[in-house]
C-alpha cells in the first residue's frame, strides 16, 4: 500500500516532466476509480488552471472527429500543445479502444504536441462526466495549451459534460434541414460558437439563418455566438472557427467572466468533495451500526416510509445530535 | 404554510379516493420540486407496491406512442387500469404541454381508466428520473394496475430512468439494419422483450435474427427475452407483446425476483433519502458557520487545493467530531 503509493507519487511526478505514460496511466487509474484518484488529484490540483479548454459537441456523423483533427492541425500550426479527449456516453468502450480513435492517436503518434484520449461511460453518466473533468486536470498539468472535450450527442448528458469547457462549440449540420429543429434550448445556451459543418451540403444556409434568427430572437447578449460554415474534411472554415474561439477566449478574459466561470466552476468541486466525503462516512457508520437488510425488508412490507426511515438511520448514528428529520 | 399543509393532506385523500385533478396536482408539485413533495410521497407510500410497472423505450421515431396506445386498448379490454407516464429527457417541456401528448390524452380523456401524464427535463437527468419515480408513485397509490413509463432514446439516461420499471420493452425498428448496430450494451441488459416495430418493411426480419443471435451469445439466462415483431399504427402484434409481459410478469413472481428488484428499489429510495437529508443539514450548517465565496477564491487561486478544503470545511461545522479527511 505504501510502496503503491510512493509509486503514484511518482506518476505525478512524470507527467509535470511531459511523460505521456504517466498521463495515460493517470486517466486509466481516474477512470478505474482507483482508490488513490483522490491523492493524486490533490498533488494534481495545483498545476491546473493554465490550459484553455474547448467543449465540441454534435450528433453522431456531425463530423466531430474530422472537424477537431482540422483544428488540431490549426492549433500545432500556432505552436501550441493540445490535449484530446473524446467522450462518448453511450459507448461502453474507452480508453482507445474505439477502432477510430485507435487510428486517430497513430496519425498523431509522432507528435509529442498532442494527446489524445477517448473514454466511454462505464456506469452512470455522473461518473462519466466527473472522470472527464478529472482527465481535463490531468492534461491541463500536464502542460497542453489547449485541452479539447469532444463529445457526441446533443442531449442533456452532453450538456452536463461541456459544462466543464471555456469555450463550447456546436457542430450542426444541413442535412435535411433536420438539425435546426431538434436543436434543444439547452443547446441554444451552452453554444459560444455554432458551426455548419459539411456546408457544401444544399441547405447549408438556411440552416445558418435559421440559427441567426434563433439567436437574434434570444436577444442582447454580451457575447453573440457566431454561426460558422465549415467543411472538416477539406479543412475548409477551420482557421475561421479557431480565430471565433480565440475571440471568444479574449472576451472571456477582457470581461472576467473567464474567472466568473472557472469559479463556478471550482465552488462545484468543492460541493462535490464535500458530499463525497460525507457520503463515504455517513455509509461506514451506517454499515456499523444498522442493520440495512431488515430495514430494507421493513420498508419493502409497507410497514415504514422511505423518508422517516431516512431520518430514523440518521438518528441512530448520532448524525448532528440526533435531531432527526421529521421527513417532511 | 399549516393551511398549505393541511390543503395537501387533502390532495392524497383525494388521490386515493380516484380523484384525477389531485393527481395531476400532485404530480406537478413534485416536478416542481414542492416543498411539501416529501412529506406527501411519505403519506403516499403505503399505498403503492400494487402496480405492475412496464418500461417502454426506443429511438425517436420508433413508434413509441402509438405502440403504447394499442397496449392501452389491449390493458382496457382486459379491464385493467393503466397510467401512463411519456418521459422525454431531451425536452423542457413537461405537464402535458407537447401537442402530440395533449392530442393522445384527448382520445382517453372519457376515459377514466386511464391517466396520461408526459415529463420533460426541467433541471438534472437525476431530477428527471427522480421526479419519474415519485410519479409513478403517485399512479401506483391512484390505484392504476398498469404503469407505463415511456421514455425516448436508448441512451445512458434512459437506462437509468427505465431502472424503475418491472418490466423493459425495448422497441426497434427494421430501418437501414442500422438499429442493430446502434444497440448499446446497456440496452442489451436492460430488455425483457424487445420489439421490432415497422414489421412491415424490408429488413424486419434480418433485425430480429441479428438481436437473436446477440441474445444467444449472450449464454443462459433464466429469462430469455423474446423478439417480437409488431406493426404499431395497425396494432399487429400487440396481444403477443401482452402475453409477452404478461409471461415476464408471471417469471418474476414464481422465481422471487420480483421481490428483490424491488427490495433493490427500496434499498436505492432508501440511500437516497438519506444522502438528501444529509446534504441538506451539512448545507445549511456550512452556510452558518463557513465564508464559503473566500474559500473557493483561494482554491480557483490554487493556493489550496479543493480535495483538503472539503476535509477542513467538514471539520469546521464538527461533521463527525472533527475527524476530518486527509483527502487521500
Amino acid at each position: 500500500m505504501l510502496i503503491r503509493g510512493v509509486l503514484m507519487h511518482h506518476l505525478v511526478k512524470d507527467l509535470l516532466a511531459g511523460n505521456r505514460r504517466a498521463a495515460a496511466r493517470l486517466i486509466t487509474l481516474i477512470e478505474n476509480d482507483d482508490e488513490e484518484k483522490r491523492s493524486l488529484l490533490k498533488e494534481i490540483y495545483p498545476h491546473t488552471g493554465k490550459a484553455f479548454i474547448i467543449g465540441i459537441t454534435g450528433a453522431p456523423g456531425a463530423g466531430k472527429s474530422s472537424l477537431v483533427d482540422r483544428l488540431l492541425q490549426q492549433i500545432r500550426a500556432e505552436g501550441l500543445t493540445a490535449g484530446i479527449i473524446a467522450v462518448d456516453p453511450t459507448s461502453p468502450f474507452s480508453g482507445g479502444a474505439i477502432l477510430g480513435d485507435r487510428i486517430r492517436m497513430q496519425d498523431h503518434a509522432l507528435d509529442a504536441g498532442v494527446f489524445i484520449r477517448s473514454m466511454g461511460t462505464r456506469g452512470s453518466l455522473g461518473g462519466l462526466s466527473r472522470s472527464t473533468r478529472e482527465a481535463i486536470q490531468v492534461l491541463d498539468a500536464f502542460g497542453k495549451d489547449i485541452v479539447i472535450v469532444e463529445t457526441v450527442g446533443v442531449g442533456q448528458s452532453e450538456v452536463d459534460i461541456v459544462k466543464t469547457a471555456d469555450s463550447t462549440v456546436v457542430i450542426l449540420t444541413p442535412a435535411g434541414g433536420d438539425s435546426v429543429q431538434t436543436i434543444k434550448a439547452g443547446i441554444m445556451e451552452i453554444a459560444d460558437v455554432f458551426v455548419i459543418n459539411k456546408a457544401d451540403l444544399p441547405g447549408a444556409e438556411r440552416t445558418a439563418t435559421e440559427i441567426n434568427m434563433m439567436l437574434d430572437m434570444n436577444g442582447e447578449k454580451p457575447w453573440r455566438p457566431p454561426v460558422l460554415p465549415t467543411v472538416s474534411i477539406k479543412g475548409d472554415g477551420v482557421d475561421k472557427l479557431w480565430e471565433a474561439l480565440q475571440e471568444h477566449r479574449t472576451f472571456l478574459e477582457d470581461s472576467g467572466k473567464l474567472l466568473d466561470v472557472r469559479r463556478q466552476r471550482v465552488r462545484r468541486e468543492l460541493t462535490e468533495q464535500v458530499e463525497y466525503l460525507v457520503k463515504t462516512r455517513i455509509w461506514d457508520e451506517v454499515r456499523d451500526t444498522i442493520e440495512l437488510d431488515s430495514l430494507v425488508e421493513k420498508i419493502s412490507k409497507r410497514q415504514q416510509d422511505p423518508y422517516s426511515a431516512a431520518g430514523e438511520l440518521l438518528a441512530k448514528i448520532n448524525f448532528y445530535k440526533g435531531d432527526h428529520g421529521e421527513g417532511g
